[in-house]
């Protein structure tokens, strides 16, 4: 077997998704944009794909696996990522994740398994968690602690029995009273038998990061993600020994599984995390899982890919939820599904099962991605 | 896909090995021993198989695993590993790893695969070292360091480039000045070029340790193995900052991937240890692979097993070495092999190939099996 081309297909879509400054989500009125698919040929075939690209990443990463076999993952992984010192500013985490993913597809193709089977799986489903999208000053969005209420009452009679909140986050008010206040009113909102979560804003003070951490302890929060910048692993120490609520973490702290072992070692955080596009791919993300088992920590994924999907399914170590969203009162997340892809996974019973065919499991409509493909 | 049985098949062989009163391995008289498979049972096949097996250990085993799917590793390895702390006595990790590895062989051949290409591949063949029995006091064998020498010298014109020395243990004279002096002998015997690690005596104190690390580094040993008790942890951080050769382990440590986060943790050795008998399997071993990684330390295998050489030849990070034997001047390894097993893997010019098969890759002579079958 032979790599024989790497490749971005790009073609036109629409979405209905802004940013704001700081680059957070918000609902936007319907805008064209470009979707794209990685893409890995293989000499007779089976051929990789994964959502998402980048053709600056493709054209570095391509010298590297045009020639080679695509069944050897670990060593092609590891030439990249060896590859990336050099390439900061193109071949990112987020590329190499895309070609990884890619990998795998080719591999569940061959073995006619999908991926969560030959990675060593333990369940087909798991539970989800309504992750929203961050805080805002729309008049129907989240502008105020009612409104998050709100949203959150209508995400558990959706059938989601745990929820992720994004709280304010510059440019809009992120003060940790309003944020408490915020927390408080979910809560009283939903009950006690819901999980609750909190993601803040990134940039908090230790003592702002306590006072909010001490709250969300009060009001039985599950646990307390991201209040400061991750690259102080002494902030995270201070906090994991402050409070009560369990801290969750690192999400963007680079490093891959490197850096989340000296998160493990010096028991920065309660609770491990790891997603496939943080860490570079499936590849790196199974070393991580594995890193937080032997801690006997528990590492929860980030972000609705369907890579996260796989790997969720093959661990017996919790992992529990599966993030779906980011959702808002105004945005309907499954229309906004990218069109390229047949079978984007959505959730059920707050449950969402893992696409069971070969590979990643995931269908495209090639008839639109042809007629809308743009190189 | 279900599984249908689990059976320990017995058979009757010869065999030229036998144990001194410490349990070590000797050349021996030819005697009647027994061989054993484990065999997992697949409705519709494919079934698994893997060298080796215990009926106690099956009989708790099968309980958790018939009417699985056998493809569901991840989930049968957790559950036979949570069944382990009420079986201590049966239950124990080096049937788990057959169990495992029986698994293992049915993914790769529903897969059509060899298990390292599952695991994602690096390598079809590695370097061996050749791993010496235990220094003993036959006039034929490994009685005087010169007898080491002599065994040592011989087994580089045989191809090797590494070897690996079991000193004397008891009930053999271990004085820390003898072992000295056969290493110091064994180093001028095969000069700079050729890689020699010692694996000694489990029990000495560690002023004796050092004595015997400071002397390995003066002769550029690689690797110093299990001189003491793995269980002082204590006693090993404490022998890796005094010496200057670089100190391994754990191997026989129990408590699989979780205590060797102890030891990566405290900086306990300078190179990680697995191997998949100590640990449970290749699904443990492939966790404490990463685990080693994702801390930036080498990770050398334990043992002559196929289910290292899969895992080696998926590892980007080392893990250099495969251990190949015991050997002995008096002993020919390949011809005592297993009668059941066709294709026993043997280096050549120093590296040895990873059966590139489906699933493990092994093939048995079932028309001996059958005709030498006692259960």
């Amino acid at each position: 077997m032979e790599i024989v081309d790497v490749e971005t297909i790009r073609y036109s879509r629409t979405k209905r998704r802004r940013s704001d400054e700081k680059g957070h989500t918000h609902p936007g009125p319907e805008r064209e944009a470009t979707g794209t698919l990685t893409h890995v040929a293989v000499e007779g075939g089976p051929d990789g794909y994964c959502p998402g690209g980048d053709e600056r990443a493709v054209e570095i990463a391509k010298r590297h696996l045009v020639g080679e076999d695509p069944l050897y993952r670990e060593e092609l992984w590891n030439r990249l990522y060896r590859t990336q010192r050099l390439h900061g500013g193109t071949l990112h985490d987020k590329a190499v994740c895309r070609l990884d993913m890619a990998l795998w597809d080719v591999a569940g193709k061959v073995a006619g398994l999908p991926v969560y089977k030959l990675l060593g799986a333990t369940r087909d489903r798991v539970p989800v968690y309504a992750s929203t999208m961050v805080g805002d000053d729309d008049p129907d969005g989240l502008g105020t602690p009612e409104a998050y209420a709100s949203f959150a009452s209508d995400l558990v009679s959706r059938g989601f029995e745990a929820i992720k909140l994004h709280s304010w986050m510059p440019p809009y008010d992120a003060s940790p009273a309003r944020v408490i206040e915020m927390c408080r009113r979910v809560r009283e909102e939903v009950g006690r038998d819901v999980d609750l979560m909190l993601d803040s804003h990134h940039y908090y003070a230790r003592t702002e990061a306590k006072r909010i951490g001490d709250a969300l302890a009060d009001l039985d929060f599950r646990w307390f993600e991201e209040p400061m910048d991750e690259h102080s692993m002494s902030s995270y120490e201070w906090l994991t020994s402050e409070v009560d609520v369990p801290v969750i973490g690192p999400e963007t702290a680079e490093g891959k599984m490197q850096t989340r072992a000296e998160w493990a070692k010096r028991g920065v955080a309660d609770v491990g995390r790891v997603g496939v596009t943080d860490v570079g791919g499936i590849t790196p993300a199974k070393k991580t899982a594995s890193l937080y088992e032997s801690f006997g920590m528990e590492c929860e994924s980030h972000g609705d890919n369907v890579g996260n999907l796989h790997l969720l399914c093959s661990m017996a170590f919790p992992g529990r939820y599966h993030e779906y969203g980011l959702l808002h009162p105004s945005y309907d997340y499954e229309a906004n599904d990218d069109p390229a892809v047949v079978n984007t996974p959505h959730p059920e019973d707050g449950y969402i099962e893992v696409p069971d065919g070969p590979g990643l499991g995931l269908e495209y409509d090639w008839d639109y991605v042809e007629a809308n493909r743009t190189n």
